[in-house]
């Protein structure tokens, strides 16, 4: 299954295409969309719908993954914030993709093993469990441990039924890294997804 | 020229259609986008996507016109404001149409004559300036009247050039009442149009 991170922005969105495959995950390619601040609201959203709606032409992901985004201090901000999210939420749904969502808590323990890790050690881990990958930003990580959560999630909710291993777990084997999340795992849905 | 306004809210999105020739104003449509809070976001957001998509499509418009929404005491009410503003914003420039954008207070005074005004005077000036026309909701209501304010806008903007007459002082004049907006207007523009 190839997935689509997306962690949203109206500055900066980034984007992170992954395949798993049973365990297995592999990454496509990841990026960002970038819009101007001096360039009127519209235009912006238009320029993030098309951004993402490229990136989905070129990589033809079959699900989609967005992060929750909290409210910020700056009430302006959390609005910005919201605006892209509407647009990152609907941009995939609109081509028919199921749209996942998690909080960036869940997305953290998902991929370090806590839910309060820094920007850091997930761009590490993101690279360790994607072996061969080239970030090329803070935003595209985010959206790469995004679409690994979602996975994760994924493979998880399919596990009985399938006999798959937990993809995370299985990367972590091949790279030699104990689990760490392995004693707080308790098999409780980590995000929510839909259609 | 026809203008399609739009209040945006996740549960309710109100749109009002009216036609500005030359001074005069029509009303063309009204109603309300209404989405489901038991159904997941993505969902939700399609759906007033699709909802303003269709009234579009029905009533194809030539300009399009969201109010600005203020950041709520609610940090989470924010979230989804900014979230259904993102997608009242975006629908109309996918296909083309100039979006204008307009604060509350901008509305109120173009269609009022006070910032302040409340959302019963709104109704009632909307219904002055609009004869005949049947007003569905208060949201609707709010919707015409900021496609009122971009009809106004658009005129003064273009007054000069085309000579042609505040079409709010001209539904005023015919309906007899005294233009309460008289004494302080200034010129200034009234909000930002773009595109």
């Amino acid at each position: 299954m190839r997935i689509i991170g997306i962690d949203p922005g109206l500055r900066f969105t980034g984007w992170g295409i992954i395949e798993s495959e049973g365990s297995r995950l592999h990454h496509i390619a990841n990026g960002v969309v970038k819009t101007l601040s001096t360039n009127e609201l519209p235009r912006r959203l238009v320029e993030i719908h098309d951004g993402i709606q490229a990136v989905l032409a070129d990589y033809q992901p079959d699900e989609a993954a967005v992060e929750i985004t909290l409210a910020n201090k700056n009430p302006s901000s959390t609005l910005k914030l919201g605006m892209a999210r509407g647009i990152a939420l609907i941009t995939p749904a609109l081509v028919g993709l199921p749209v996942g969502e998690y909080l960036p808590m869940i997305v953290k323990k998902s991929v370090v093993g806590t839910g309060h890790a820094t920007k850091d050690q997930v761009q590490m881990m993101v690279e360790r469990l994607l072996p061969g990958c080239k970030i090329t930003s803070s935003d595209a990580a985010d959206a790469l441990a995004i679409a690994i959560c979602h996975a994760h999630n994924v493979s998880t909710g399919r596990k009985w039924a399938e006999g798959t291993e937990d993809p995370i777990s299985a990367a972590l084997k091949k790279a030699g890294i104990e689990d760490p999340r392995a004693v707080k795992k308790t098999g409780k849905a980590w995000g929510k997804k839909f259609r």
